[in-house]
């Protein structure tokens, strides 16, 4: 919130709404270690919005003559929305990031099992020959659509900059300069119309973590199932269990499935939330400022615990060869599987960039 | 799914995988007409799927000696995938299309009302003046949204074709031609890797429904506001009373919020189904079949509901003046106001392209 | 929806509020066979409610001097909210009485198999050792549960009688009376407050059905876990693949799964829509018209694709053992293991009734 | 968990599997002050479960000779499930308190105002005469609703102590013994079969949450219609804006919508999650770990909110009046309005009991 307000007072003195030294005391002032976050909540409760604590606070450090510089022809919805844009981006990239990891560990493994025999199963029943590494490549490919998407959502989130009633009418004649000036220094995009009561961009955040989230569900499952008494065909860290001996649970898996089922949950709640009655929403809006942070602390769990799930894989070769033998099959993989992992490690290859 | 039998039939003799004359065969047994829809789904209920009852018709109306060269190296997944992507696609372009209309109406009323102020609300309160305008600009932009994510997403929808396994294993050498060829004729995309396991498509369109479906909301939900008893800035095409002479119930706006309520439920379970177990899933593929439907017919609803409130929108100058000086503002919109008019009004332009 | 208005007819009389003569023509005439239901279906899409074309119709056929006398002081929630209602409980009965049936078979299967070992799985790891019995005595505790849920919802089905303002204003003293002269008549129980805007009974009837899915959700899964190629402890009827030859898809399981996915997905927006504004929703209550419906198909298609699944189910008793063995477990299930299926037995028995 | 362990230990000691000097050490040792819930979460993390560092921890503490006989013959699914219990007993009962007060201020606001007239609005049109005693006595029917609701649950709550695989084979033939104990001392339903794949218990706590999230966002959305500008017949604390000065925000009815929002949510989720495979789940057990508090968080959270919207309200009668007079109607609610408000308060007086 104070990188919105210092970026707002910025671009307000280049457009000469505000005295350049206004700006530079706001910039000074807004540092994050001289504000107490606890009393600003707390405060905020109090009032309904943690935006007038914090102007407080803000203006209190830049005090006289610049204070009444600060928080300029905004509102609350304005910091607020812009400051979550800012951390949802910070949340995507950080996605994005394991992904790239966890892809590169998937690539890898996916080009060394090319030639692993396994049982493919549709329904669990068997239905032919795959490779290994034909299976970590569709992990893989779900990998790189996430990471396609990740970066684009990031990418396209957008300034919001309305003032009270979202036509932003705090600035006179400058409003187009000062949208354009804060947006270039937080990297925002510019929307058509402001977004206050039309809640796409969180809706396309939530639909990049359910993307995540059901790319983690999947790999967790089709491991858990692998690692499965009976089955045996790939192990993973060990759980320890407080009453059987030796007991292997998958729990990295377990912890990411149900981690990814916590997330989908809340992605799916922000695509049902509203209406946003008129120029301000009645509750829907501070609905989201629970569920953006339960869906990214979802989403990065399970992303997280996976990525461990999967550094610690082990496969057996030599199960596989005996299970696909006992269901009758042939160890011999499709000629096509392989192009397929090459298709599957070039698709990432090019949504990692 | 006659379509898809026929386009990779097509491509398969193009191959050279079976003669041209099966292809043709198969192309003019393949009328919808000469199938018993209530007979295949019946039958398809015993054995689990459709497509069995459905190519054994289809076999039987070819006959000798091409009925072998039906559903050549393909899988139910494929079928009922492709022709699902197809019923999507166009169930999207029918949104689109009504998206367009609606935008016009909103367009011309936008701009017809580009100097009518009336109270700006945040939280129901009274927060400043705004016009009517400016206003059904923001229902505007949102439309304006909506009308490029259904076009994006109705151009990205991929083909499904993979085999049992996903592999593409059914056609030697000749898969990539094969997949080529069919995604020319039904004008689809290849995915990188095959989506028998991945849903994001599915999770795609129902992010596109469920921004509709929040569109909906947000304009029936004002209309209604702006009509009630006591406000009473607009009105629209009233319902009877079973009960209450004369009352003036909004109701083609109440349908479009119940039926977009209804489609962000089915939107919401969408992303949250899964997961996909291995090659193919243990339910919640054949959940889709159920919820893609629902959700089309819910979002659909909506958008006709709403259309038809919009076309019979009445705006009450007079009042809204009156309402707007009661709460001691000016009758002044911000000159942004006409600018933001004009914004959403070209932003729409190009979404329709 | 005709049952409604007879019942409240034939009250208003004993209240000596219509002529009895009035309340027999109406009972004469509301048969359901004198309605075209396609048109009362399209007259209400137009005017907001099926209610107002149905009794434009039923005061037809009444005719001259008792048609004034149909619908007196009521008003369209009270026949609509009541006829579902009425057909809830008919809903929540079916399920009740299939799942009867089903609790017939796993009480036999669950006896059957007192002494049949197997592996017990906890996270899909080999935990000890169990009975196939005590692990159907687990689904038939579930069904005694859900049993009991089904009943005690069906018994607990409010009427809705309370006039255009839900506050029975249209009786004049007699208010009680009607009411509790039609809670007999059609045998629900009488509310403290109208609930008009307190959707409590529509809550509970999805926390039922909620509940029968989940169950479903369990067995079907435990079951193709157990048909699953490599483990093959039980198998069932199998569908048809298009692709593979004698692939066993446990398909009545499959769809169950998915059935109970699509019904859970309903249940939990029955739970998350609202809320219902003053003294009638302005889309909350609608979306109910289509959720409710959805709800009890899922779950009835669920029911029924499982009961299916069991009735085909064979055990591999041999199959069992050997995995029980391969995992180090001994055959012997701890004794607690067949008391524990008695209990299962009695608690369904008592749940029956 | 400390609290479980120390009642399963005291009832393993008067059944004669350990030492009553053992029981009374585990007692003496479980303070919660002696352990350090950080590290044990930490390490928890690693294995898979806090209750492993938990009984490590114990176990060091209660020392030799009797360290030993710390968690005998039990699971962690056991210890964190009836933990899980107790918690939920302890949120319930909270929110039972809270609704108390909340339905005490309600029953008297309700009296207070039952001559006060006011339009009564359905789809927010003129509907005729309620008072606004009625339209609270709405409120408290809800809140007596939920009062029951909660108290039934809470009084439901099973514990769950079945071993690793459910079947209570750690206690020989004094597993009866132990369960009766624990759950005499811990106050808690004895289940038929144990709960470890049948999640009714949570379920029925996320129904009972659900309740009272749809009265606070009924109680909610009145208010703010009520308060809303143009309409104006109550008045509650308002927050602060941070752009427009004098603007009376309901901001507490907000955060309670919002709240409410977030928890219904939760709810849903609960009710979607699942399946449970086998003896225990791969997932959906440990999504409830995270859900079961968002959900209560939320659901208390709104009641915060709600009861202290409420305790700040005050009625405009002369605005209802004229309110009322503008619509054409007379301001002589029906005489059963006043019954109805007598009903409602009764109703509640019995659930508070």
């Amino acid at each position: 919130m104070l990188d919105v307000e210092v970026a707002l007072a910025a671009a307000q003195a280049d457009a000469g709404l505000i005295p350049q030294a206004a700006a530079h005391a706001i910039a000074d002032a807004a540092r994050a270690s001289s504000f107490d976050v606890a009393e600003i909540v707390s405060a905020g409760w109090e009032v309904g919005t943690p935006v007038l604590p914090l102007i407080d606070r803000l203006r209190a450090l830049v005090g006289s003559p610049h204070s009444e510089h600060v928080h300029h022809g905004t509102t609350t919805q304005d910091i607020v929305d812009t400051a979550t844009v800012l951390q949802i981006r910070a949340g995507l990239m950080g996605l994005e990031e394991r992904w790239a990891r966890m892809g590169d560990v998937l690539a890898r493994l996916a080009q060394r099992h090319r030639a692993t025999p396994m049982l493919g199963r549709s329904f669990l029943q068997a239905g032919g020959t795959i490779s290994f590494g034909r299976k970590v490549a569709g992990w893989l490919g779900s990998v790189a659509g996430d990471i396609s998407r990740l970066h684009e959502e990031a990418a396209a989130l957008p300034l919001q900059l309305g003032g009270p009633l979202g036509v932003l009418d705090g600035y006179g004649d400058h409003g187009v300069a000062v949208v354009t000036g804060v947006a270039e220094r937080l990297d925002l995009t510019i929307p058509a119309v402001s977004w206050h009561s039309d809640r796409r961009p969180i809706r396309a955040t939530a639909g990049a973590l359910a993307d995540v989230a059901a790319t983690v569900r999947n790999v967790a499952t089709d491991t858990i199932l692998l690692a499965q008494t009976g089955i045996e065909e790939v192990s993973v860290r060990p759980g320890r269990s407080s009453s059987v001996a030796n007991k292997q649970n998958p729990i990295d898996a377990i912890r990411a499935n149900a981690a990814a089922q916590f997330a989908v949950a809340q992605t799916a709640a922000l695509l049902a939330l509203g209406p946003h009655e008129h120029e301000r929403a009645i509750g829907a809006w501070h609905a989201e400022w629970a569920l953006v942070p339960t869906a990214f602390h979802g989403a990065m769990a399970a992303a997280e615990a996976i990525e461990r799930s999967i550094a610690s894989l082990e496969v057996h070769e030599e199960r596989m060869l005996a299970n696909l033998t006992a269901a009758g099959y042939e160890p011999s993989p499709s000629s096509m599987d392989s192009r397929l992992i090459d298709r599957a490690v070039d698709a990432f290859g090019r949504a990692k960039r």
